[in-house]
């Protein structure tokens, strides 16, 4: 699956996952860049839980489903969403064909590269340009263009290529969950084919298991060639509530762990807290401007307010980025 | 899972889905219902063809998907779908709240058993007075109802349990499929929900596996209990073209094994075949009367007319009931 022409920082990035994937290393510490802290202890503690047979809290394997929110929880969602940055190149790339462009927002202010101005317009807005820039091709084409995107685009403060900009704390956990039974889940806000593009080999989630937002499509012939074609009207929007409905949608079960970081994840979390037997809920708490990048209550992108007082009174799991990880990113 | 209160007959069926499933029965004659005949052979061809490594038709193990129509493909849906005559009970059990319905079409000819009557105004009105009487609960609340339902109400014919009409040569091919690295999905025009609460003891395919038809749901707090609530609205219909849209928006990953039995698996089976490399695709023909029933072209449950001449004109397995199938049902 991966081309050679990806280059040696993606390579690098693999092998720095498939060192983590190892039997040998988890057997040692499955969590090594995770702080000996009351977020760690408590992920290890309901590992343990869940998989001891014979116990009440016990959950048979088909039940392990664990859902992970993308933009924030598992990779880096500022100073904006990765897939508005795609977007926004790939309006620049198809405006010589759209000369109206030029004088529609949020079209005019992307192309002067005033993301701000864009944004001012409403989020809703935004949505919509993005969804014309994804319309009008296969899924196929589609899935092409945005992974090499994803492989090789670099963002303006790591200077890194963006399937690359994930944090290594996550990645564990997600090896580790699975090392122990879980079916591992995103269910993010993001475009579900989007996320597709690189999430079986950043995350090692094959697309089944990623659940989004996605705009309509169609079934037709091309002479005697089917194919499906992205549609620019909008389907599903798999934010707040709609997380949970994606959730039943897709999934058809409950899930015993769910991670998140922002306000749209706390319907996921509330709904997968209140389910019987044990239980684990977490909260991603971005307040490391050093080494990533520190927002909640009032940030644009990954707003965490309601929830972060909801996870506080539940005590639910909350995740400091600065006290418990002493890794943020993989070394590349 | 399994509780004590559903009987013998269900133990008995479970008992020999796991005689199929153990491996030392595979190693022998993994499909042992099915005659030596064409059909079988081109199934276990097709499995050497894309699991034989260093071949140019080798396919990895995350791109094995396989997909299942329910209705007449995994189990019996004649003389009418099971799906319906769960409904009709339904509606004869709500009946008393609901005295509008014996003046109200399709209700009042259901309420008088003649499904020929309510079935002649349209399948549509039917679904959609189906989709009245799986509505206005939460998901949990209908899971429980209809898997109890399915385990013990018997159909008219063969006076079994609907879980135990199902087909013993598709057991023996889903766990062929899955002993070879296959993940195997339905993918039916039948109610998600519905199907769910059964797959996974009956055909060991868990929910998240279960591609359907579905209604609208809804998120609510119920005092501070969370709960999903099932709409009388249509959210999507999976059959024809919703069965290729279904399985993009679910799977993202186009099948490279797919199987049916009428015009509405036609699309599926299309749009399986036309990838890259080995395909196989595959209709059921109900060509036996004596064991089980005999229809195609002209039915109104389960037709198969155009399907039926693009798979002979494109060279698809069709496979007799009467003559390829050695067993129908499995035994209790």
């Amino acid at each position: 699956m991966i081309k050679q022409t990806t280059g040696r920082v993606f390579a690098a990035f693999v092998f720095a996952w498939l060192i983590v994937a190892s039997p040998l290393a988890a057997a040692q510490d499955p969590l090594p860049s995770w702080n000996d802290v009351a977020s760690k202890r408590a992920i290890v503690a309901f590992v343990a839980r869940v998989t001891k047979a014979g116990t009440p809290d016990f959950v048979p394997v088909p039940q392990r489903i664990a859902t992970f929110d993308n933009d924030g929880t598992l990779w880096v969602e500022q100073p904006i969403y990765t897939q508005f940055a795609f977007a926004f190149d790939r309006i620049k790339l198809l405006a010589p064909g759209h000369p109206e462009w030029k004088t529609t927002e949020p079209f005019a202010s992307l192309l002067d590269g005033n993301v701000e101005k864009a944004l001012a317009g409403g989020e809703e807005a935004v949505v919509q340009a993005i969804a014309a820039t994804h319309a009008g091709m296969t899924t196929e084409s589609f899935e092409r263009i945005a992974r090499e995107w994803v492989r090789t685009k670099r963002d303006p403060r790591f200077k890194r290529p963006y399937a690359t900009l994930v944090y290594q704390p996550m990645l564990e956990l997600l090896n580790y969950l699975r090392a122990n039974g879980f079916k591992t889940f995103i269910v993010s806000g993001g475009g579900v084919e989007f996320m597709r593009a690189f999430a079986e080999e950043t995350y090692g989630i094959p697309p089944e298991q990623v659940i989004g937002s996605s705009g309509k499509l169609k079934y037709q012939m091309r002479g005697d060639v089917p194919e499906i074609l992205k549609m620019a009207a909008i389907d599903f929007v798999d934010d707040k509530d709609g997380k949970v409905i994606g959730i039943q949608k897709a999934i058809g079960r409950r899930p015993i762990a769910a991670f998140g970081n922002s306000d749209g994840d706390l319907q996921m979390l509330e709904w997968t807290a209140a389910g019987k037997g044990a239980r684990l809920a977490l909260l991603v708490h971005h307040d490391d401007a050093t080494r990533e990048w520190a927002y909640d209550r009032t940030s644009h992108i990954g707003k965490l307010d309601k929830a972060l007082d909801v996870a506080t009174s539940k005590k639910w799991v909350i995740v400091s980025m600065k006290d418990d990880w002493n890794t943020i990113l993989p070394k590349q």
